[in-house]
């Protein structure tokens, strides 16, 4: 069992994908995740659902609960004006070293640790030529480690 | 909007449920994460799926991915191995200070900011008697903020 066997097709957005879109993929279909692709088709960032989640909140509620508790506006207001007309490369964290790509014959174990290091509950699948085969998301791995 | 109107019933575990069974639990519902309770039923721990997977990953494993790599055994059987007869409480990691944790008249933007800092797709809401009411996950959070 390797990651060529495990990868399925994921839906993608692109650095200029409007950022309201790209939460509202997340949103949509119930991902665990977003792969960003760069113009070339390869993955330049891959973010965990509460990565997403913290582009779209003011970074003030961040920083200081208590203001998020009183703000006296709907929240989706709040978010549409945190992510306005502004695209997904506009708005990504800075990278992290660690990015959730693996090769097609990596291990589930591989896998699995990579998932663990970069807390990122889904992996992209990339052969030599950088073309993205698909991913793989943590409920996918477990149900194979598990029932195995 | 506020905490009270988002919580929903949620799968929990204990401290003596047995790890491999926690596992099966993420695994078989498709959960975002764990809510293990304490012997009151408050949450005593709450962990993104990705720490769960952790618990279930020799160190080894985590420590060199070229390891990962070369093992010839089937990642069924290592896990089963390092989870063994062990409960929760047994291979849980140090909770961090943050517990996902709200109460009940939190707002939207209190529960995504927690979210965002814990990374963890998944809060318990708890009343001051610290009864746990239920759950918020990432998805039904994000449907909320992004349909109001």
């Amino acid at each position: 069992m390797r990651a060529r066997d495990l990868a399925a097709p994921f839906p993608t957005v692109a650095l200029d994908t409007p950022a309201i879109e790209a939460a509202r993929l997340l949103a949509g279909q119930d991902l665990p995740g977003l792969i960003v692709l760069d113009e070339r088709g390869y993955p330049s960032t891959i973010l965990a659902g509460t990565q997403v989640l913290r582009m779209a909140i003011p970074q003030y509620c961040m920083d200081d609960p208590t203001l998020a508790r009183v703000i006296d506006e709907a929240a989706a207001d709040v978010i549409l004006r945190e992510l306005g007309d502004r695209t997904v490369a506009q708005v990504l964290p800075r990278q992290t070293a660690d990015l959730a790509v693996v090769a097609p014959d990596a291990t589930v174990l591989e896998i699995a640790a990579l998932m663990a290091r970069t807390r990122t509950p889904l992996v992209a699948v990339v052969d030599k030529d950088k073309t993205m085969l698909g991913a793989i998301t943590l409920d996918a791995l477990l149900d194979r480690m598990l029932t195995a």
